[in-house]
C-alpha cells in the first residue's frame, strides 16, 4: 500500500518531523545498495533515533500492514535493503553510538550503525581486537554485517562475524523489545535465537544493540602475494598450506583479470605482473611474535614452490601491505566500473575451490559469458563477476539465469551453497530451491512467520517467489 | 499415552524384533541420565539403526501422538535425555560411526553415538584436532554434545561446540529428513538452521549425521596448577591473564572442597595443598612453539604473582598432566559420590566471577547450604554444586529451589545467564522466566510448534510449566 497522510502523520507524531522524509531525492537515495544498478525506493523514509521509536514504527506498520525496509549503509551485495514494495525505508542512520568497550570482559556494545572500521580502531586503541573485515569496512555498518552475517579476508583464520556476536537487542516486528541471549561466551539457555538473527537480512527483527566478543590484539604480520602461471594450482595451493598445519589470517585468490582491471581503474595500485602469470595468492600470517611469522612465511613457501609460480612479493613496509590490501578490496569496485555485471557469492569446502573455478569457466563458455573470480579462497568462498561486457541485452536476461543456475547447482553438488557472505535478499532468492528441499524452505518460512505474521518486515526476500 | 500392543507391533515391523525392548531393566537403564537421582523410564526403548528407520519411528509417534525422546550416552546433567511422559525412548546408539575423516577439507562426518573422545583421538590420529572436551568426552556422544551445545575446558580458547558444526542431517518430527546447511566454512544462505538445532536439547528434530570443522593439530602444551589463599583473587586473576593479553588453551577453577573430595574419592590423585589455600587454577597454554610458550607462561606467573598464591606446581610429566586433568575431570563425581546433590551450570562474562562466587555464598547461608564450586572460569562458567549433606528433607525441597532462584537471579543480573554448556532440560526448565521475557519464551515455543505441532518430540522439556 501507498502511504496516506494519515500515516505519515503518524510517523510524524512518532518520529518528529525532521526525521520523515518523502522528497524524491531522499527515497531515491536510500532505494539502492550497491547490487548491480537496482532502484527501489521506499514510499517515505524514516530515520528513528532509538529502539522505542522503532517499535513504534514496526506497530504502525503491522497496522496497516505497510512493508518495511531495515535499511543500513546500503553496501549490501544481495539488495537486501531495497525497497521492492515501496513502504517504509527505516533507517537506522541514527543509532550509531559505540556505547562501551569493555576492556575487562573483552566484549564491546554497539548501536548498529557504527562503520564496522570505526569499531575496529576504536576497540584497537584500546589494544583489542575485532576481527573481521569484509571488504566494505570503510562504509559499511556493524548491524548490516550481522543482518548478512558478513565474512572478508580475516575470516580464514578468525570466523565470520556470527562467532563474534553474544548477545543482540532486537525489535520484533509486533515492537516487543527482546535480548537474545546473554553477554556470556558460553550459552545452553534455551533456542540460539542470537544465532537466528545473524544472518536473517532483516526479516525477523531489527537490530538495535549488539554485544560483541573480542580478542586481544595481535601486533605482527606478514603479508606475501604469489603469482601463479595457472589459476587451478593456485586454488590447488590453498588447500596444501592448511595441510602444512598452517593456519593463515588471510589467504585471497584474484584471477589475472582481477588485478589487471584494478590497475587500470584504481589510483596508486602498480604490482609488476609477468606474461602469463594467470592468478594470485594474497597470504597474510599474523601474531605475537616475529620470529615465529618468518618460519610459518617460510612453510607457505616451500608449499607454494611446489606449484608453478613467479617471484613472491614480500611486503616490507606499512604502504606496501596497505596497498596490496586496497588492490584487493577494490576488485569488486574495479570491475563494476568496466562493465554492468552480475556478482554471485559461490562457497564449497576450500578443496573443491579447483572444480568449482573450472566449472564456472565451462557454464562461462557454454552461455556466452565471461567471467572475473576473485575472494576468499582460505574458505572456499568465491566472488563470480559476470560481466556484460557487449553482451545483448537478449542474452543477458535469458542466457545469464540459466548459467547461474549451473554455476549454483555445481557448488551445491561439491557440497558448497549459494552465498558464503552477501545473503540472498532479492538477487538470488530464485535459487534457493537448489540449495533447499522445499520442507527445508517451509519450515524457514514458518520461522518468519512466527516472528512477522503480517510479512510487513522486508518482505520479498529470502524466499523464492513460487513457494507459497 | 502408553505404548498398546498394536503400536508395538508397528514399531516391531519398522526396527526388527531385536532392536524394541519392554522389559523393566532396559526400561530403566534408559530412564536415567547423569542428572541428580531422577529416573523416567520410557514406555518402551527402540534402537533404529539409520536416519530411514527413524523417521518412521517418528511418523508413528505422530500418528498415535507419542512422547518420543531422544536418548545418547546419558551423561547429560540437565535431565534432557529423561522420558519424563513415558512413551518412546529413542536410543541412539548404532547410528555410531566415524563415516569420513575428510583430510583435504579439514573436516569430519559422524554419527551421533560416537563418543566424543573416540572422535577427537581419531582425527588425531591423521594430525587433526577436534577440540571441544566436555568433561565426560571419555563416554559422552558427540549427537549429545550438539543437542546441548556442551563446552569443557578448551572453549576458552578454542570455543564449544556449536563453533565447529557445519552441517546437520536432521530428522524431522513428521519424518522429512534435511540437512540444515552445507559443509562450508561460511554461509549467508537463509536462515541458519544449523545452529538453531545446535542446543536445541532433541527438542526440534534428531540429529542423524553431523559435519564438524576440524583444526590443524597442536603439538606442545605447558600445564600448571596455581594454589590461591583467597578464592577470589583467584576468580580476578582469571580476567588479569586475559588482559594481560594471553588466550589459554585452559583456565579451570577448584574450589579447595573441589580438590579435597577428589583426592578423597578418586584414586590416584595426589596433591599437595597448605593449609590457608582456598581455590586453584588450572591454566593451560598450547601451540606448536615450545620457546613461545615459555614465555606465555612466564606472563602467566607475572600476572598470578600479584595475588596471594603459594608455589606454582608445573606438570613436568605426561603422567602429571594426566594426574591434573584427572583431578579435574572427577570432581563432580567426587561430589556426587559424597552425598546427594543438584548442580548448577551458571554462567557470567568473567569479569564478574567474583561477584558470582560470592554471592552464591551468601545465599547459600541465607538458604541454609552449602556448595562446592568449580568450572570453566575462563568462560566465566562455574559449577555449582548444592550439597544436600544432613539438610532436611523438607528445606531440601522448599528452600534450594528459593535459593537456586536466587543464584540465577544473581547471574542475570550480572549479564549472564542459566547454563553455560549442560542445557536446561528437565530440572532447570521452571527458572526460564528469570532470563527471558514471556515475549520472548513464546517465540520459541512457536519455533517448537514449527518442527513439532503434536508436541511428539522430548516433550516437557526447555519451556517452564506454567507458559501455556
Amino acid at each position: 500500500m501507498s502511504i496516506n497522510p494519515e500515516i505519515l502523520n503518524k510517523l510524524i507524531t512518532i518520529l518528529g518531523k525532521e526525521y520523515v522524509f518523502i522528497d524524491e531525492q531522499t527515497r531515491n537515495n536510500y532505494g539502492h545498495d550497491e547490487t548491480e544498478d537496482l532502484v527501489f525506493p521506499p514510499h517515505v523514509v524514516v530515520k528513528p533515533a532509538n529502539a522505542l521509536e522503532i517499535a513504534e514504527v514496526l506497530k504502525l506498520a503491522n497496522e496497516y500492514k505497510i512493508p518495511t525496509t531495515p535499511i543500513g549503509a546500503r553496501t549490501g551485495l544481495s539488495g537486501g535493503a531495497l525497497s521492492i514494495y515501496g513502504g517504509i525505508g527505516l533507517s537506522l542512520e541514527r543509532l550509531n553510538k559505540i556505547i562501551e568497550i569493555d576492556e575487562k570482559n573483552l566484549q564491546v556494545v554497539v548501536e548498529p550503525a557504527v562503520i564496522t572500521q570505526v569499531l575496529k580502531e576504536a576497540v584497537a586503541d584500546k589494544g583489542l581486537f575485532y576481527p573481521v573485515d569484509p571488504s566494505s569496512m570503510g562504509s559499511c555498518f556493524i548491524g548490516g554485517n550481522i543482518a548478512e552475517n558478513s565474512g572478508g579476508a580475516r575470516a580464514v583464520k578468525y570466523g565470520v562475524t556470527k562467532d563474534y556476536v553474544l548477545n543482540l537487542e532486537v525489535v520484533l516486528p509486533d515492537g516487543n523489545i527482546i535480548w537474545t541471549g546473554a553477554n556470556t561466551l558460553k550459552n545452553s539457555t534455551g533456542y540460539n535465537l542470537t544465532q537466528l538473527m545473524v544472518g536473517s537480512e532483516g526479516t525477523l527483527g531489527v537490530i538495535t544493540k549488539i554485544v560483541l566478543k573480542l580478542l586481544p590484539k595481535n601486533n605482527f604480520n606478514i603479508l606475501m602475494l604469489v603469482p601463479f602461471y595457472n589459476a587451478n594450482e593456485a586454488c590447488e595451493a590453498v588447500s596444501a598450506i592448511f595441510r602444512a598445519g598452517i593456519v593463515p589470517s588471510a589467504l585471497e585468490f584474484m584471477e589475472r583479470d582481477a588485478i589487471d582491471w584494478t590497475m587500470k581503474f584504481v589510483e596508486g595500485i602498480n604490482v609488476q605482473v609477468k606474461d602469463g602469470i594467470n592468478a594470485h595468492l594474497l597470504i597474510e600470517v599474523d601474531g605475537n611474535y616475529p620470529e615465529i611469522l618468518l618460519q610459518e612465511a617460510e612453510k607457505i613457501m616451500n608449499v607454494v614452490e611446489r606449484f608453478e609460480i613467479d617471484d613472491i612479493l614480500f611486503a616490507d613496509t606499512e604502504e606496501q601491505k596497505n596497498m596490496l590490501w586496497k588492490m584487493r578490496r577494490s576488485v569488486a569496485e574495479a570491475v563494476k566500473g568496466n562493465s554492468v555485471y552480475k556478482e554471485e557469492d559461490t562457497v564449497v569446502p576450500r578443496f573443491e575451490l579447483p572444480k568449482l573455478l573450472e566449472g564456472i569457466k565451462t557454464i562461462g563458455k557454454k552461455y556466452g559469458f565471461k567471467s572475473v573470480c576473485y575472494g576468499h579462497a582460505g574458505d572456499g568462498n568465491l566472488h563470480v563477476n559476470i560481466i556484460k561486457g557487449d553482451m545483448s541485452e537478449d542474452n543477458w536476461k535469458t542466457q545469464v539465469p540459466l548459467g547461474i543456475r549451473e554455476i549454483f547447482e555445481l557448488t551445491v553438488s561439491l557440497k558448497g551453497t549459494l552465498s558464503g557472505e552477501h545473503g540472498i535478499g532479492l538477487v538470488q532468492k530464485n535459487y534457493m530451491d537448489i540449495a533447499f528441499t522445499k520442507a527445508h524452505l517451509e519450515i524457514m518460512e514458518s520461522i518468519k512467520r512466527v516472528f512477522d505474521p503480517n510479512n510487513i518486515l522486508n518482505p520479498g526476500k529470502i524466499f523464492p517467489d513460487d513457494l507459497t
